[in-house]
């Protein structure tokens, strides 16, 4: 039994593999859909979804009559960006699956169908229920952001294996803020840069002020601290000779669950210099994800030990966690994520598959 | 008589500045410089050479059998870069010529033609020399560069009209030293940029030093001090959440003479972190220019007052300083320099070719 849930976990991880599924491919979003779709055809009292949003097409699956399930299994189709025209037939390597998407997040999702199509043929009506997205790279918006916010999906609690590890599991994420900063001189000659306002100069003086006001934040606790990164600068200028009279800074910043992001973002806005403006921004607040005990329990008995870690980049879990719906984030042994030799570890599939069976065996019904 | 002196020197100037000139018009060098020959035909006694460097054509016109005249009139026939396809017909407003030119310096050119002209007419055979060149604003290595250089061309004095001011003379002009300072880092995702090494930020950081240790020079004598300004910044780098691997920084120095370029470039060098490297440089040395005190002296008798000042850009005058030949610099009353709007005063002009003829009368004779 072991070796056909391997092999099966393998053929649909590579199934959905084959499928480019990047920026560069969007009809491969719907292609990944439908074969989910199929994956699930015949199953029995289950309500199937469809729903499209900025050209993203979403999937979910609800026990019939239910709007809230027990628990949600979440997962996105999606890749990240790869400059290929084909995308690599995966490869077995080592007891690995390799190849674009392997461990963000098709094995994964892989996993998650599976587990999903065992519980709902062993305990048909389980509470259990499935949202596949295909925005995740690109932000969420059009995907979890939209189940949530404009379908109104909720339940008791989220998996959302898109972060921690096999023994890893994740208990807050870092708020995001992006900032694209824009400073306005006055050109002159740069014999004479009295004669002008360096748009430049006055632009890096107000980053590094917001880095120090960010560093400052800095209390200590290793690398779950605040950080403040310059991602990029440029200036129109072409000329050596003349003081430029405009630039463009972005920032990227990530801040822990006690430092709001919106309050933050009107707090550096309040502080910019004459000249200076925010052109635009992103934000995403931090959460504690506040996962189940027994989700916990379950990670232990199979896999030993439990480290609480924290997440630095942001999932798809802050659209439920706004809401208070509580995430379980862990996921099977991945590497080389966002690149073309990406891969998961198929072992540590098992396992995962473990832990889930053994988790919704208990909350879900 | 200064009716007739004032109409030639209108004429001249406007036929000059009817041909277009500039980066985007190489045809027009040879163009100016067949005005000039055919103004200066049939003046006996002369020697006439026609040389290109690069592409820029120069003429040299010395008296037969001198080939180091007493003093060398100096002028450029180029313009700075216009993006026009055509040059806008000369305008005379407010006893001023306007146009593209105008100041910067063929109206000052057509008063060194018409003085030259004048003094060989009345005294043949007199020490006095005429260059005009073709690529001063980009940067004089193959006009004035050339002709000093490659063709060993010498002066006793030489005449340099594209600095100071009417009552203005210039006495010394700032060194220059542009820097492309490139980094080199570890790309790496924003969310975690302890596993990285910021290319934008190491940069930044080293062109601050820069800043500081140029500033550290100001001995507070008004605006005559070293200057550094950060005219451009960029990075290949286009997602805001990805630490760039490389970044690119253009610096402009302009250093007081007590303060050598070349020294300056490789102190600076020597000083910088690991990752980042001088990728190229240009560099011209700052000099004194050591004007005749008889020149000073016409421009008193003409002007009524002479303000001795520095110029903070560099001019053709810089190939001559090297072989310790003193230039004398000032020029009639201009403005709009390299807009499309340039100007020069025809009173001025008129102030100006006195000051040469009584200069000349008792000089190059």
């Amino acid at each position: 039994v072991s070796e056909d849930l391997r092999d099966d976990l393998v053929s649909l991880t590579c199934a959905l593999m084959r499928v480019p599924s990047d920026e560069g491919h969007p009809e491969g979003w719907g292609e990944c859909l439908r074969i989910a779709r199929q994956r699930l055809e015949g199953l029995p009292g289950l309500a199937r979804t469809e729903v499209e949003e900025g050209g993203h097409p979403s999937l979910l699956v609800l026990p019939e009559g239910v709007d809230r399930p027990e628990v949600l299994l979440l997962a996105h189709l999606d890749v990240v960006g790869h400059e290929l025209d084909l995308f690599p037939e995966p490869r077995l390597e080592d007891g690995c699956i390799v190849g674009p998407g392997a461990g963000d997040m098709k094995g994964i999702a892989a996993v998650c169908l599976r587990v999903f199509e065992d519980l709902h043929r062993r305990h048909p009506g389980i509470s259990l229920g499935l949202a596949l997205t295909t925005d995740e790279e690109t932000g969420g918006h059009h995907g979890a952001g939209a189940l949530v916010e404009k379908h109104g999906l909720r339940a008791g609690v989220v998996l959302v294996p898109d972060g921690g590890g096999p023994n890893q599991l994740s208990v807050a994420e870092k708020g995001i803020l992006h900032l694209v900063l824009e400073a306005s001189g006055r050109e002159c000659h740069a014999a004479s840069p009295w004669n002008g306002v360096n748009a430049l100069e006055i632009l890096i003086r107000d980053c590094l002020a917001i880095q120090a006001r960010i560093a400052a934040l800095n209390n200590g606790q290793d690398d779950w601290v605040p950080t403040c990164s310059l991602t990029g600068l440029r200036t129109h200028n072409a000329s050596i000779n003349v003081i430029p009279d405009h630039a463009e800074a972005l920032l990227d910043i990530r801040l822990t669950p006690s430092h709001g992001a919106a309050e933050m973002l009107e707090t550096l806005r309040a502080g910019l210099g004459p000249g200076i403006r925010v052109r635009s921004h992103f934000l995403a607040e931090a959460c504690e994800l506040n996962p189940d005990p027994l989700y916990e329990a379950c990670m232990r008995d199979q896999t030993g030990v439990v480290e609480r870690v924290w997440n630095h980049g942001a999932s798809d879990a802050r659209y439920f966690c706004r809401h208070g719906i509580p995430a379980n984030m862990s996921r099977p042994k991945v590497g080389g994520i966002h690149t073309v030799d990406e891969w998961i570890d198929i072992a540590s599939m098992l396992d995962f598959h473990a832990i889930l069976e053994n988790y919704l065996e208990g909350s879900a019904r």
